[in-house]
């Protein structure tokens, strides 16, 4: 299992020729790139017309690069509902993996799933003040059902809170109704101004959001933290993105929440943006409700409530993190396809092309663990596949040509990296799961060195918009105060992400020359 | 294993003591009712309050009886909107298993998930006219968001069509790209004036909608019968809901397609129910949308389409077949708990209850294949437990007394015919499965000879309307007009249900006197 660079040099002259082709020649036909092709049949696949590859590089036109790898890897299209998307099979499967991985966890902790209406009348969605306001500018409403016009506007659920709410003031009336913990996946609709951006800013997403309610406010908020982590967990270990754990500032947390803690994350565009969010509620919305109970003791209580939602921003989070200038690289988790096997097959040698052909279908057997596609189409070449794939980011790819049987292996190229390998066939399920490991881990090193290199300790003002303009975080002592979290955001454009759970010595005094004594250490960032 | 009815005499006893005393007080508190006890700690459960029975009888108030049923049994909340419904953990549990195996059945067929928006623009709605006129009383409209009002109106799908297909056309170019075939699990809004009844009829609702596109003809249509087998095996493996498969009648079809296939089943209320419908479209939708590819030799062509769906109804048609007067009654394959256990503890005798309690655990882990509930509450007797599992349906019930044990055996009590049974101990798990195996058999054997009895052929029109109006379905030799359809329907109520694929021989003329040839065998009946 010995890198062999000299053996495999014609197969790599071959893959970056095709390459730069397609990356000269693809900006022009950008929006009609779906599959590879246009024409059938049509000779040469490698040749200068290619429209497969990204036409930017990713570190100098992020938003272009993010636009062009989503669409040429064929997760979304666009729809003709502004700031609305089609999550296509390859990206919906991700958002599959996430939920699988997600609900076994959320049942393991003993909520269950349900399903509550779309729609919320306009009085109960004003119920909770402070909540509302947050919400109010970007909800769409229903006025009509054909041609009659409804009583009462509804809302389209902006979160559920108050629909579900609704139902909990019904079904809890004593202590022995508690908790009640409930789960769904839904979809939901924020009619935001900012630009849209698919995955990590649509005006429909998916996501769950479960919604707790209980008789104790420690059980209640030992589940936020229980929640959180669950979150993390999803973004570190799935999807390889590490993540900032913390408290979000009183301007930056869920209004009609109590206090909301955050996964935070940082993007290679010098963007910040929040992985997912777990609100302690504390009575807010059980005394705007009316949700209690009868103790133990007979005397009338209000419950301790929790929300708390994932989304499916976090697959444009993944995108954006790993991608490279060739397209996608998919942490091996949550790959719809582990493993590409592309034959080396050569149009005048039949009898060798079959050969070929029977070893990689050997092998695709034998890889029945994984999930794996054998690229037996006769009309590309080669060299075409290696991008067809990569754009793609399969982690693995297995290049099986005349010679290679020969000697008996095959050629891993890993996605992540490029490095190449040659593997004994007999070998390949044992090395293929190392591999694969090795990706994951590696994709969120990688990730997590940039997430600590991003990270920059101010003193001083002036150190902070050094900081923010240079497109780093800023991690500052701050006097925790709304006027000043303002005032900062208006001056440079960065907001607040967290406070951080883990928190270093505070002294001193706030960073924004307030001066005020500084309460707590805090990341500052521009943002989603 | 023989049965001991003399043996298990004073549980009964008491069971059926504490049912009539439910069954005769629950009615005032119709609304109320969501957990068993309101009040805590209060003694006497058996008590004539008890709220947990059905005040009436399935063939005397069948309406009356589902909604207790499914409120009682904690399947569904009404909501503040009229005609949506809260799906509870309870009922969304066997969505859950609904999903899971027509899931993989779908993924099987090569078919793949994605995610298409919930809006659609209202000048992309209205783009096949036809299919539109069967929708447009019953979309509702989005024409807010904030305060801004939005240029055009936008439809909450009432069905994705449109909004695919727009995508479909971007996405098929070449006779490499077929077939394209996705399907989505999604929620759908329909503003039906009909009378709303939870499940069978919401105006928002959970279903899977499958597109496809293929190149030809045959192709299409081979999948059209594939799937509606998967609907039929669906209700009839799963849900153990016998149906009829076959064609709907041209005013009875899905408007826009070419043909509507059915499977189509009878409740016990005396109405027939659609149970789901597989679409072939032709080239209707692919003609007014342009959904056309270049065949191998260069020409372009139209693609042929299906479109498939099965709804969140099934559950309510499975609730309303098998249901009895005592609550719901559930198919194992689908029950949410397959096993109630319930120890039968006396509270003053707490040496012997622990002697009980440690078996009912033991139990409890040998039967961990299954998905069991212990039912330790303290604070219930026996009586009202066995009332309270009854009335979810769980299919079997295991009692374990102090007298049971001696002789180291537990009491199988089925919920589908309440025949009691002693276990030896040792063999619960053997017994087990071959109970439940045989309770999902009767449940099917039951409705399916219901379904058959319900059948009458009817060679006149006087006896077809004296079938209809004894709630039966009409079996009769039809000319297929749809001037006769209407006619039968303003007169008698009955709708064509389908002309079943399995045709007896036609001869002669229309049962209704139009004096036009038959052509097919066909049902009627009244229907939701």
């Amino acid at each position: 299992m010995v890198v062999k660079k000299r053996k495999i040099k014609t197969i790599k002259i071959k893959k970056k020729k095709t390459k730069s082709k397609g990356f000269e020649s693809s900006k022009k036909s950008k929006k009609a790139v779906k599959k590879p092709a246009q024409k059938p049949k049509k000779s040469d696949n490698d040749s200068k017309k290619s429209e497969l590859g990204i036409t930017v590089k990713k570190t100098h036109d992020f938003s272009e690069w993010y636009t062009q790898a989503i669409q040429k890897a064929e997760m979304i299209e666009y729809s003709p509902v502004s700031g609305c998307m089609v999550i296509r099979p390859y990206a919906y499967s991700i958002w599959e993996s996430i939920r699988e991985f997600m609900d076994k966890e959320i049942k393991r902790m003993g909520i269950q799933n349900a399903y509550f209406p779309l729609f919320i009348p306009e009085s109960l969605l004003k119920k909770e003040q402070e909540h509302v306001e947050g919400f109010t500018p970007e909800v769409a409403w229903v006025t009509h059902h054909g041609t009659t016009k409804f009583e009462e506007r509804l809302a389209i659920r902006p979160t559920s809170e108050t629909i579900m709410y609704d139902s909990y003031k019904k079904w809890i009336r004593s202590y022995k109704d508690l908790p009640l913990r409930l789960n769904q996946w839904c979809n939901i609709v924020r009619w935001e101004f900012k630009h849209p951006v698919p995955f990590l800013r649509t005006r429909e997403f998916l996501w769950q959001e479960g919604h707790t309610a209980f008789a104790k406010r420690e059980e209640a908020e030992k589940e936020v933290s229980e929640i959180l982590e669950l979150y993390a967990r999803t973004l570190e270990e799935l999807l390889a993105v590490p993540v900032i754990r913390g408290r979000k500032s009183e301007s930056e947390k869920f209004a009609g929440a109590v206090y909301t803690d955050s996964v935070e994350t940082f993007l290679p565009n010098g963007k910040a943006i929040q992985g997912g969010t777990s609100h302690f509620l504390g009575q807010n919305f059980s005394k705007a409700f009316d949700i209690s109970f009868l103790d133990r003791k007979g005397n009338k209580q209000y419950v301790y409530q929790n929300s708390w939602g994932f989304t499916t921003r976090s697959i444009g989070i993944m995108i954006a993190m790993h991608g490279d200038d060739n397209g996608l690289v998919m942490p091996p988790r949550i790959a719809p396809t582990h493993i590409a096997i592309v034959p080396i097959v050569f149009s005048n040698k039949p009898t060798v092309n079959e050969k070929v052909m029977r070893v990689a279908k050997e092998i695709k057997k034998e890889l029945k663990n994984f999930r794996v596609e054998l690229d037996d189409r006769n009309e590309y070449s080669p060299g075409f596949k290696f991008n067809y794939w990569e754009l793609r980011g399969v982690p693995l790819r297995i290049e099986i040509g005349p010679k290679d049987i020969e000697k008996k292996h095959v050629i891993f190229v890993r996605r992540d990296t490029g490095i190449k390998e040659a593997v004994k066939i007999e070998h390949v399920t044992v090395r293929a799961i190392k591999v694969l490991a090795d990706i994951q881990d590696n994709l969120y090193n990688k990730a997590k060195k940039f997430l600590e290199r991003s990270i920059v300790k101010v003193k001083t003002m002036n150190d902070f918009k050094k900081a923010i303009s240079n497109g780093k975080i800023a991690f500052a002592q701050w006097c925790n105060c709304r006027e000043c979290e303002d005032e900062i955001k208006d001056k440079t454009g960065a907001k607040t992400l967290n406070i951080p759970f883990k928190q270093p010595r505070v002294k001193g005094k706030c960073f924004c020359k307030c001066n005020k004594k500084a309460e707590k250490w805090v990341y500052f960032a521009r943002s989603y």
